[in-house]
């Protein structure tokens, strides 16, 4: 007998076929079961018929609790009409029992799933949605490796507080000092590229933020690629390329999961075929401002509502560029515009579909001494940035970076609502075990 | 004109190209100087002959800083003999400057260069297994992939501190409560593989050890695999199977560098063709005991001594099995033996030639009663432990997983000596910036 996978049924069309799995969902009565099993791999059905199968077995059929784990027998059948295979079950052996599953049929408000998330993960659109994720990590890592980039893992602990340490975690590091979680390891990154020229790290940080919104966590991965050489239309463009190669490796890759999220596709097809919008800041707001009636400050950073409105306006993804240098990070390269405002040269990457901002990137400031005085004017520890500051010390090159958020992306991909669905155990301001 | 990486250098024998490098190293004189060239995809040299530049590049190739970015334009040529080519220059621009760039040629102690890490990242040590590094890790995420696992990212932030909290790293979570920073993803697995039968992680793991050996880092990169429906023998096989296509992938795909690290591949390409030892604890110590007469303690776990010995009695990698269950942790199936001891049923892989374990696995304890029993008897928090203990009261399978340390097989596949060198920036007992 052949001990299969689910995702390998229609493999075994007419064949006598085992499968280890759990059962996650019954029906029927009288004469017939049918048992929904899952084993990892896959979705199947089990039809389990009174007059084939022992007293025993009928019974097992009958009585297993949700959630039991069991060793099924039975002939791979397919529906006449439709790619739909199920096991004519001719035997069936419990393995662990389970008895009042918390998480039934009924349903359960967000507290509750939040709090049982070992259990939860069981389910249906946790099952799809972390293959997603899986799908887009594999796509990013065989991406980088293609384009000539080292995979470069920065530190989580960080000896010194880069800009603002009110959102940042801290710790005492043995007897001798505080240390911080990671917010980002690009400053580290851009040492890096001077011995590996292209270079990414794809690893946890956090941000201690009491923000409790739907977009909020307090422990997510993200990547950050810096690049030798490279100027900001030249990081835009592997930008581009980056995002493409993640959507069509999804919609070929994970077909069968964004049909059980019911996602419509429809805009990530048009978003692999497109090319992605660019637009300047200063027009951006315009656009919002004259097409959408809403009054915008044009010396700010975009605003959510802003965000979801060009992202709406556009319906592929959008390269907003060249913000006021006061809203943005000290080590972005920037000019003066011909309205004497300073703008970095950067740009964020923003999707459509309400997903917002998925990228973030900029071309550096290589020059040392412009670099050392936005230190110094923005008060930061020189004493803190002198090791940073020496990679423009020696051998400065012009370089670009862009940090992408795995959290957003995939949720933005599988269309789920709240970004807690998008990472196997959460971390928000609430504090939930385990 | 052909702009190029060095790492194409050979397709451009006998054209004009330029290449975008930092200059790590030069000598000659009168008129002829010879400049060490660095792109991050490789290195190179730059021949300049006085009689065939302007007297400014000349001047320029005398005078360029070590560190120093450039442009040079030139042709391919080839050794006679080797296979090795270098550029014969023809015009060179200076883009970053660099004077008294703090590593040279001299001899630096050990302290000085982890001192100036950012800055030693540039050699070729540095270089060559951070690039074996990127393929370790890329190995290991095709593999899982094709063996149908799923990434699932376990959290680093951690509510309860598992087993042993004086090797844990603490710190405030708002107002709530303290977090851990997490040692193993393990005990989530095993939550996750009820949702997708096989899955795995990989990510920092913290360890607040005061030991100082070339061993020790308090900040590396683990990876755990669990698989529902696997026992401690299908685990071993994968195991070999894991490691088998990590050296051969390195040996492949890193040849360059490793001829680079001088490293002597001969133990690594007998590793690739060999069945991996399987030897049960009690017989590797009366091995140490009755061929190496040292005194053993049977009870105990492996020494430090007998997992060298044992390493190079072999000379290719070692399963030892079934330690006493009381060295061993708590969620680790047992038995009771011949000798009526109770032993894991696990096993630890030691590698040769001094890299002692690189993976640590087991059977885990599927029986509800028998491992709560064994929490209570470690006296832990029964409280802490009940989402755990859940994963075997709802339809619990046989199952298995293990852990790999990224750092220490780096460290054996590369042959340096100290895992200090096998990370951009190592975090140990001693505080160092960045």
């Amino acid at each position: 007998m052949n001990n299969i996978q689910i995702k390998d049924i229609s493999k075994y069309l007419g064949q006598e076929v085992s499968i280890m799995c759990w059962v996650y969902n019954k029906r029927g009565s009288g004469k017939l079961n049918f048992l929904e099993i899952r084993d990892g791999s896959g979705f199947t059905q089990v039809v389990a018929e009174k007059d084939s199968l022992t007293a025993d077995d009928w019974d097992l059929t009958d009585k297993i609790g949700l959630e039991s784990s069991a060793k099924v027998n039975g002939v791979v059948k397919k529906h006449p009409a439709k790619e739909v295979y199920e096991i004519g079950l001719k035997s069936i052996e419990l393995l662990g029992v389970s008895h009042e599953f918390p998480i039934g049929k009924k349903e359960h408000g967000p507290d509750f799933l939040f709090e049982n998330r070992d259990l939860y993960l069981r389910s249906k659109t946790p099952w799809a949605v972390l293959r997603i994720r899986d799908q887009v990590f594999r796509s990013i890592t065989q991406f980088f490796f293609e384009e000539g980039f080292v995979r470069f893992d920065t530190p989580i602990l960080q000896p010194t507080s880069c800009e603002d340490t009110t959102q940042l975690f801290s710790l005492k590091y043995y007897e001798e000092a505080i240390m911080y979680l990671t917010q980002s390891g690009q400053l580290y990154l851009e040492a890096g590229i001077a011995s590996l020229g292209k270079a990414y790290d794809f690893g946890p940080v956090f941000r201690a933020e009491k923000s409790k919104t739907r977009n909020h966590l307090s422990e997510f991965w993200m990547m950050d690629a810096e690049m030798a050489f490279f100027d900001q239309k030249a990081s835009e463009d592997l930008q581009e390329k980056l995002v493409k190669r993640i959507i069509n490796d999804v919609l070929t890759g994970c077909s069968k999961e964004l049909e059980l999220l019911q996602r419509n596709t429809e805009i990530l097809k048009k978003t692999v075929e497109s090319d992605f919008i660019r637009i300047k800041h200063f027009d951006a707001k315009k656009l919002v401002e004259e097409k959408y009636n809403l009054k915008v400050e044009y010396e700010d950073d975009m605003t959510t509502e802003e965000e979801i409105i060009i992202g709406n306006h556009f319906n592929i993804p959008v390269f907003i560029e060249d913000y006021p240098m006061a809203v943005k990070s000290f080590y972005m390269k920037s000019y003066t515009d011909s309205r004497n405002m300073l703008r970095a040269i950067n740009a964020d990457l923003i999707a459509p579909e309400e997903a917002r901002e998925i990228i973030g990137g900029s071309q550096r400031e290589e020059n040392y001494a412009k670099l050392k005085s936005e230190v110094v004017k923005r008060n930061y520890s020189l004493e803190d940035y002198n090791w940073y500051l020496d990679t423009r010390k020696y051998g400065t090159v012009i370089h670009s970076g862009f940090g992408l958020g795995l959290e957003r992306i995939v949720r933005w991909l599988s269309g789920v609502h709240h970004i807690r669905e998008t990472i196997p155990f959460p971390r928000t301001t609430v504090l939930k075990k385990p």
